[in-house]
C-alpha cells in the first residue's frame, strides 16, 4: 500500500472552469498525483480541488498549483462571498495512508517555505502547522481578508508572515498552508434572502458562538440562486456528526420561518460519514460498508479487478 | 469481469449457528462461490445467507446447500414467526453481472429438477421463473404454510409442484426456487407488544392492500424483544425508495401513539440505496457514490490494490 496525503486547496476563481482545470492539470502533471474532486462556486467565486498524491512528490504538485494559480488568477480582480487572502488561499494536507501528522506538518513546512521564497508570496502555516496558537484557527489569519491584510501586512507584527515577504504580493495575495485532520464540508441553502438569518444559524451552530465543538460555520448571501447559505466545515464528523448538525439547523430555520432549499457537499466524504446519516435516519444498529453490496464484493473478491 | 449470480437462500433455522455455518461452508466448498452476509434470526428461526457466484457452479452450490438442509433440519419440529414451507424455504437467483434474467430462470429451473428428482423434495417455481401467473407470487405458493401445504399437496390440482413429488417431504418440507430482481429486506421494530398495530402498518404500506407498490409487508409479534415488528421486502427500491416507506411508518406509528425502537436491514443493500437516503435526509442533490472519498480513491488507483 502506496503512502498517500490528500490535499484540498482552494483556489479564488469560481466562474472560469478553464483556469481550474489549468491548475488540475498542472497538479495531475505530477508523479503519483490523482485528482478526486473539483468544485466550484459561482458566488464564493472559488474553486476546491481534491487530490491524492504520495508524500515524496507533494511538495513539487503543491508548488505547481500555486505556480499556476499565480499566472492566472488576479487577486486585485477578485470579488465574492467566502473569505480569502489569496489565489491559493489555502491549502492543507491531510495525512491519510501511511503518513503522520508530523510528516503533513512537514510538507506544509517545504511547500511554504518554497511558495514564499520563489513565488514571493506571503505564507502563513496554521492547524497542526502553526507556530503559534493564534494561527491554529484559520479564521484569525484570513481575517480583514486580502483587502486589510494588503495594509497591515508590513506594520502589523501579529500579521508577520511565517515564510515569504512581509509585504502583500498583489496579484497573488498572501496564502495559509496547514495540516489537517480529514473535514467535511457542508453548505445548506435556505429559501430566503435575509442573510441576517443565515448568519444568526451560523452563529447557533459554530463553536466559537457556543455551538457544536467540531463546527465552523458562516451565513452567506448566495445571489445566483436568491438563496442564502450556512456554509459549513465539520471539523471532527465523529464527534459532531452531520444528522445532528443539520437537524439543529432545520430546528433553527423553523424559529425563523424559513425552508431548507437544498444543501451540498463540497468535495468528497468518508464512506463511515454516511453510514452514520443512515444509521440516524432510519434508526438502524451498526449499519457499515459490511452491509453494502459492491463492497463485500469487493472485501471478497479473489483476484483484484480494477473496479 | 465475471459473471456473477447472487443467491439468497433463506433456511428456517435461526436458533443453532453450527447448522447455518455448516450449510454455508458446504456451498463456499463450490468453486467461484463467496459468502457476503449470514443473518440469523431468532424469533423468525430463519437465517438468510448471501453469496454469489458464477453461473456455470450455480446448481452445484444450490444443491449442496438443499443436501446439507435437508440433513441438519427437521421441518416437524420448526416454529417460527415467519412463513415458511420447507427447510430451504426459499431459493432466489438474482442476476448480478453478466447475467441475464432469462439465464437466472433456466439456472432455477435446473436446481428445481435437480432438488425435486434427487432429494425427493416438492419445488415450485416463482416470480420470473414461475410456470402460472399465480405462481409469480411467492406469498400465494406459502399460504397455509408447511403444515396445511402438507395435507393440500396431494389432492389440491393448485398445490400440484413443479418439480418433485406431489406429497409432502416431511422433514424438508417444500422449496420455491425462482429468478427474481434485487430487493431490500428491511425490517422496522416497534416499541409495542401489540401485534395488531404491526400488521395493520404492514397492510398501510403493501402493495396488496393498497400500499407502496413495490412494498411486501407482514407484521410480527417479537418475543425476544418484546416488540413487534414491521417485516418487510421492497422489490424496487429505486421507485418505492426506503425513505419513502421509513417515513410512511413513522407518520402511521405516531397514529397509534408508539414508538420506533430500532430497524434492521437483512442481507446487504446496494450503495446507490444509501445515497437515495443521504439524498432525501439532508436535501442533498446528486449525491451518489462519485462523492465518496473511498469510492473516489479505487476508481482513480491506477494500481488495483486489494483493499
Amino acid at each position: 500500500m502506496s503512502k498517500l496525503v490528500e490535499c484540498i486547496p482552494n483556489f479564488s476563481e469560481g466562474k472560469r472552469p478553464e483556469i481550474i482545470k489549468a491548475i488540475a492539470d498542472a497538479i495531475a502533471s505530477v508523479e503519483s498525483a490523482r485528482i478526486l474532486d473539483i468544485h466550484s462556486d459561482i458566488d464564493h467565486n472559488r474553486s476546491v480541488i481534491t487530490y491524492v498524491i504520495e508524500p515524496e512528490y507533494a511538495v513539487t504538485a503543491g508548488f505547481r498549483a500555486y505556480e499556476k494559480a499565480s499566472e492566472l488568477i488576479d487577486m486585485t480582480k477578485h470579488k465574492g462571498v467566502h473569505p480569502r487572502i489569496g489565489a491559493c488561499d489555502v491549502f492543507p494536507f491531510v495525512p491519510l495512508a501511511g503518513v503522520t501528522m508530523e510528516e503533513a506538518v512537514k510538507l506544509a513546512n517545504e511547500l511554504g517555505r518554497k511558495v514564499g521564497e520563489e513565488l514571493d508570496i506571503p505564507v502563513y502555516l496554521y492547524e497542526y502547522a502553526a507556530k503559534s496558537e493564534e494561527r491554529r484557527n484559520l479564521a484569525n489569519i484570513r481575517r480583514g481578508q486580502y483587502e486589510e491584510l494588503s495594509k497591515s501586512i508590513a506594520y502589523e507584527n501579529s500579521k508577520k508572515p511565517d515564510f515569504g515577504p512581509s509585504q502583500m504580493n498583489l496579484k497573488s495575495g498572501a496564502t495559509a498552508i496547514g495540516a489537517r485532520g480529514p473535514l467535511i464540508a457542508f453548505n445548506v441553502f435556505l429559501d430566503s434572502q435575509d442573510q441576517s438569518i443565515a448568519k444568526k444559524i451560523a452563529n447557533a451552530i459554530s463553536e466559537s458562538k457556543g455551538g457544536f465543538k467540531f463546527v465552523k460555520a458562516l451565513g452567506f448571501e448566495i445571489k445566483s440562486r436568491n438563496q442564502v447559505q450556512v456554509s459549513m466545515n465539520l471539523t471532527d464528523y465523529q464527534k459532531t456528526p452531520i444528522f445532528r448538525v443539520f437537524e439543529t439547523i432545520k430546528s433553527e430555520t423553523e424559529r425563523y420561518g424559513v425552508n431548507i432549499g437544498s444543501s451540498e457537499i463540497v468535495g468528497l466524504i468518508p464512506f463511515d460519514a454516511t453510514a452514520d446519516l443512515v444509521n440516524f435516519y432510519l434508526r438502524l444498529q451498526g449499519f457499515s460498508k459490511d452491509k453494502v453490496l459492491e463492497e463485500r464484493l469487493r472485501q471478497t473478491a479473489t483476484v483484484s479487478l480494477h473496479i
